[in-house]
């Protein structure tokens, strides 16, 4: 009756599988967070990671190094406009990038153009929205709302996960199978209560705490608070879940 | 890569299994709902089905006798005060039930009282706070809160799924597990569509709305279109989403 125990990775890349041999393009690798999992699960196929800033490309080289991961070529170019021939790849992965983008589906026309047919598009997204946690407090999600409100002002969508069935689908995708990846955290999970509630979440919105305050979306001490009951549910007590989604399309 | 199609059951009952010649307690049976899915599931053991309604009992035992499910008895009797002796029962199931109970906690502690040493106890709750959908709309979420608010006046909570974990810890089991149990739809999932979002979840929320019209929690109209809004997310471009909560402890 018991789940495994189970990591962030194992949650949203436990089938991020390609075949052997195939050519794999990475959209938006930024630092090669994800780059250095899906590369060391997939020892026999190529990837292709590519990014719009130098500055994280370098990182992502020097970490691939530093692992000694081989398989992986990392590249300058912009999602929009790739400087790929029509169906270059056998799969394409784009993983927490579309929710910074304010035309997704152009995007994904063009990650569909460098794909072969009958190729296989993964996309991994996050939905703010899918936040809920005990106790539950209106200040933490009000801190939440920080990071919400500022990215949808900048043209893009904290809560598209729900979204990629709609997408993936309006993208002409056929085969789409989308899929909750559900992060849930109580004292039953230590690591995820200090890897992902600590590590991971809270600290990813603890960083939009100054912009948020200096855009008056928020007082100071209002934020702080939010944080504080965050940090809450990493009490024995606690409980925390977030919903990612992963969905798969074939061209 | 593919997910294989759930119904609702499936998504909940999956692991709900039984040792062969198990006793179990279902407390809270209501019309039986349950009781006909978990007594078929386990025809080797036995089951006792309580509820305080002598009227919804009659329609579990009709329901039973019309399905030819033999495996289980219909007993009237007070979660508070179980009419049977200390250490009856291999296993308890309690479904949908604390989240109508203003001191869950004593619940727990009689159902306890009545489970073997060693016996598991197993329980399932909603969680309205966890739905999203898509298209978002603030008038589906207004429509939704005029079960969640009542509920509360009442005692209850419609929001207790998430706090299964620490309810089971603080009753004083052991090797407890909890896990989400979501229910995702999308237009890949016809079945669910039907009979989730329209005929389940919608179906709910608008058996509540002469009350909260009634009590002054919201307008008709405003209600009505959080229905429409509900309704507008079974279209092929709308998603839905609601997390069921499942724990086991072990006494």
């Amino acid at each position: 009756m018991k789940d495994q125990a189970q990591t962030l990775d194992d949650i949203i890349h436990n089938d991020t599988i390609f075949r052997d041999g195939s050519l794999v393009l990475e959209a938006g690798c930024g630092v090669g967070a994800q780059t250095k999992i899906i590369t060391r699960k997939n020892p026999h196929s190529n990837f292709i990671s590519i990014d719009l800033s130098e500055q994280s490309l370098k990182e992502g080289e020097k970490l691939a190094e530093t692992l000694k991961i081989t398989n992986v070529k990392f590249q300058q170019a912009d999602i929009f406009n790739l400087p790929f021939e029509d169906a270059t790849f056998d799969s394409v992965l784009v993983c927490f990038v579309l929710e910074h983008l304010s035309d997704p589906m152009q995007a994904l026309h063009e990650l569909l153009r460098v794909l072969k047919i009958n190729g296989t598009l993964i996309t991994i997204e996050g939905d703010h929205g899918s936040t809920f946690f005990y106790p539950d407090s209106q200040m933490a999600r009000r801190a939440i709302n920080c990071q919400v409100v500022p990215q949808k002002q900048d043209g893009g969508n904290s809560n598209i996960g729900r979204e990629l069935y709609p997408l993936l689908h309006a993208a002409g995708l056929s085969d789409i199978e989308v899929s909750p990846r559900v992060v849930y955290v109580d004292a039953g999970k230590p690591e995820l209560v200090e890897g992902f509630i600590k590590n991971t979440f809270t600290a990813m919105i603890e960083g939009v705490g100054n912009n948020a305050v200096a855009q008056g979306l928020i007082d100071r001490a209002d934020f702080d608070q939010g944080i504080k009951d965050l940090c809450r549910t990493t009490q024995p007590d606690g409980v925390f879940s977030y919903t990612f989604f992963k969905g798969f399309g074939t061209k």
